[in-house]
């Protein structure tokens, strides 16, 4: 029997495009010269000591590099952490830690993070778009590939298909970052899922070994939604993005003839901004595979005006991929209706079961109105989260996979997710843990107690705002009304000068590497106090309606 | 971890077309139905005691009968025995007791195999096309369905994808014919495999969820080269076609909107006849995927003509689907480049590796002209034959399966297969074993000496000739020419009484169920002498060479 193992997809590529490109920069490769760089690279590795299980931390934007370190970290067994670089510093360095990383392979255009990382690591290697190490005697990526033999590794035959490939770590409501470990079996599966979904049914984001790709989801998350499997595997062209601006993803969908991106709505948002300045008025035969919030109704539209077709993506790094929207049958493709079911209609992918239960556990009808929460089981469903028993118990139960997330059944079959279950706020495709927001609030002498909520927002998707108790005595009487910092009636002054003070506040915990700035709320509410639920904690599904605006 | 178990295809159907149909004559029946009426089967079949490792027989047409057997037997973890009705009655009772069928499932269409088969079984249920059972007492399919509950047996989540899910016998060229044991998983990736192919590449056969299904080929075969799995999997509308005739088929195409059928070169070639006797003078939009023996290009002409767009399969039960005709990067579909393309031009299937042997072991170049033996690894490759480990040896080495198949490899990594290695010869896409069929002929008493040889036929592909050599003092002297039995020259009367007398003999083999009648040679050739081979065997190569016409 043939193991399912990730550095299979290279021999595919072979077959189906040996002289496609990746290109990245100035950089075209082949896959043919592709797999030789892997293979050089992987015998390179393997002669410093690297091997079966040695986690590797990496870095980096999508570019050549990072697919290079997916298929040579997999033909040596080792375990790739594809760092999720958007983490709060500390939480970074705690799942580089709690996983074990051995070797660091880290883009020279990282900035911030790096002056805590680099001293903590012996074995790093340096990830530049230039020539030379911008640290003389510690080696780059390209030196390591122009040292190796280009010869298959003998680990590549032994590794087997329930070996962890990788491990990802997401963002806890509260708490610390969890860790996802994916086994070879689960992410080929599952990337794979994602692709044969959009080529077996009629979707906007239809893909096929003719299309160009450019995927714009960074590959730490899910391995770029699975691009860096599948398209090899299909061997089509490949561009990657690197740090481009929308500006930049712009002129390279133009110009290399992109048929295929996926962004979250955010990156959807700014590339439609991009493309009204830069006066492009159409661009016809672009696919998007979009996901990670709801997309608004009015982003679609001005995405269909353009000619962009879409389909939404449901899924998580706790559970992979689970369902994309499809035109329902019955129903012609380029409808508005089709355009309607393709934002809310998400079709379970093969195999994959989906269902809803009420908050006594009770199964939900598919009447297209009933809310429920949202639970998944899948062929490529992980075990749990990595080294936390606790925590997995809580989500993984009986083999399905509790989201969290709340959706509605159409009768149909498919899956409209309207809102999450708790309370995170979700910008720019990324989690904000409100825990920890509001654990760093709370630490302020003046705050008695904090609620940090979702604030709907048309570029970001979410923002957090903030809403807080002032700690009696501290502050002043005020109507007892709602009231903004800075909008008019008593305490207006006392809560200006709060709002300051919190944040700089945040600003110092962003300083010391306790929060990512994106994470600092837009808005600072201040109330007298909280609504509360039967069980006494604040009422947030109260406050959200009483709020948010 | 979820299993990747055959079962599992229904949960798809459910989501993806819960309401899509399955036609069988009168019937009509939506998944939705199916999966009900699968799971009623199961209960009752339970109960009788069919369970984990029970074999089961299974001969019928392409119904909805063949297709829920598929499903119970998955979910009961029993086997399924996917009789090859076209064997010789000694080797489908062979291929019965090797496999060690416990239950037979028969349809009452066929006639002279039951006479031997029915008194071996007391577990027998009938397959009708009616209401009543043929012999009273003696259960229907119906009856079974109609009895059980709607529920899903405890077993279904206990079957593991490792287990043995179906079993099939090929002719072999030589001796008893070859069982293939299949894994759930094999079968179900296998299947997979074909349909992503279709789906993500640019073919003739281009599949989807929205197509209407036809399998033209027999579900005997590897289960309809798939589609008894790959079709409920896309929640396709599906037709089956049971016992229908070229004529038949075409008005179903017609009248059910049929968008894709697979068959053999020789099944198309009859329906094209039957198209012109019809006046139906187009079939645009209809997609054939055909193999099993090579497409001739007059056949390929005509198909085009009539708007039958295809693509070319290569395969077989003992390695599984390998590579399917694509059209290349940088042509243009429809184009006639395009069309040689397809004909000639397969594409390994996603994680297929296919590579060439020269007779001493050594690479064959991918120049598009050299030419070699056809080696295949995959990860759905059979581990060997069932209960046959010396003839497993001989073939699957390494993990490689040895096709015996000739085949050149094109500079663009796609494979065009040339001939077969051995003798057999394939007759409207089935095997006729000439080692069989020799040792038959061989039993004459005025025979020293006999060679089958593939004679090229335009309706069936192929054809066997029989190659004679009469006993010396039996027959008369002829002046050492090659002469046809009933051509001109000495030696005629009696070449043409003795090509009668081995009919006789070759019918009675029929009758005693040692032969199918459509393995009997069309044309028999008489000769003095045999050219030989170097080791003294008959040189089939130079008597091709010499013979065929």
């Amino acid at each position: 029997m043939r193991e399912l193992v990730v550095h299979e997809v290279l021999k595919s590529a072979l077959h189906n495009g040996p002289d496609s490109e990746i290109v990245y920069g100035g950089w075209r490769l082949t896959y043919a010269q592709l797999y030789e760089r892997v293979l050089r690279l992987a015998q390179a590795l393997k002669k410093r000591g690297v091997g079966r299980g040695t986690v590797l931390g990496v870095m980096d934007v999508n570019s050549h590099r990072y697919l290079e370190l997916h298929y040579a970290s997999s033909m040596l067994g080792a375990v790739l952490h594809t760092v999720n670089f958007r983490l709060p510093p500390d939480d970074l360095l705690y799942s580089l830690q709690h996983a074990g990383v051995e070797w660091m392979f880290v883009w020279e255009g990282f900035q911030q993070p790096l002056a805590k990382v680099r001293p903590l690591f012996r074995n790093w290697v340096w990830l530049t778009d230039g020539d030379a190490s911008p640290e003389p005697g510690t080696p780059t990526h390209e030196e390591l590939v122009q040292e190796g033999r280009a010869e298959v590794p003998d680990e590549a035959t032994t590794v087997r298909e329930t070996d962890p490939y990788s491990i990802f770590y997401t963002t806890g409501t509260t708490g610390r970052p969890k860790g996802m470990l994916y086994r070879h079996r689960d992410m080929l599966l599952a990337s794979l899922g994602i692709l044969h979904h959009l080529a077996t049914h009629p979707t906007g984001a239809a893909a096929g070994s003719r299309d160009v790709y450019m995927p714009c989801i960074p590959f730490f998350h899910i391995h770029g939604w699975g691009t860096a499997l599948f398209v090899p595997y299909l061997g089509a062209k490949l561009v990657l993005p690197g740090k481009a601006t929308p500006a930049e993803q712009l002129r390279l969908v133009v110009e290399e003839g992109v048929t295929w991106s996926n962004m979250v709505p955010t990156q959807l948002h700014m590339l439609l901004e991009a493309a009204d300045q830069a006066g492009v008025a159409e661009l016809k035969g672009y696919k998007i595979l979009t996901g990670g919030s709801p997309v608004p109704s009015g982003l679609a539209r001005r995405a269909r005006e353009r000619g962009i077709a879409y389909s939404v993506i449901y899924g998580g790094s706790d559970q992979l991929a689970a369902a994309i929207s499809v035109v329902p049958r019955g129903v012609e493709p380029g409808t508005p209706k089709a355009w309607e079911a393709l934002r809310t209609n998400m079709l379970p992918l093969a195999m994959v079961e989906v269902r809803l239960e009420d908050d006594d556990g009770h199964p939900v009808p598919a009447d297209g109105k009933s809310i429920g929460e949202v639970l998944v089981r899948s062929p490529w469903l992980p075990d749990g989260y990595y080294k936390d028993s606790e925590r997995s118990r809580e989500v993984y139960v009986d083999g399905w996979f509790r989201s969290g997330d709340l959706g509605v059944m159409n009768p149909d079959g498919t899956l409209y997710v309207v809102d999450r279950k708790k309370d995170a706020v979700k910008s720019g495709g990324e989690w904000i843990a409100t825990g920890v927001l509001e654990a760093l609030i709370s630490e302020h002498p003046e705050v008695a107690a904090v609620a940090v909520i979702a604030q709907p927002d048309e570029r970001w998707g979410e923002r957090p705002l903030a809403v807080v108790q002032p700690r009696a005595g501290a502050g002043q009487e005020n109507g007892g009304a709602v009231r903004d910092a800075g909008a008019g009636g008593g305490g207006v002054d006392h809560h200006a000068r709060l709002e300051e003070s919190l944040r700089a506040h945040l600003a110092a915990a962003v300083e010391q590497g306790r929060l990512a700035r994106f994470w600092i709320p837009d808005r600072f509410v201040f109330v007298e106090q909280f609504p509360l639920t039967s069980a006494g904690k604040i009422n947030k599904v109260a406050l959200r309606r009483e709020m948010v605006r």
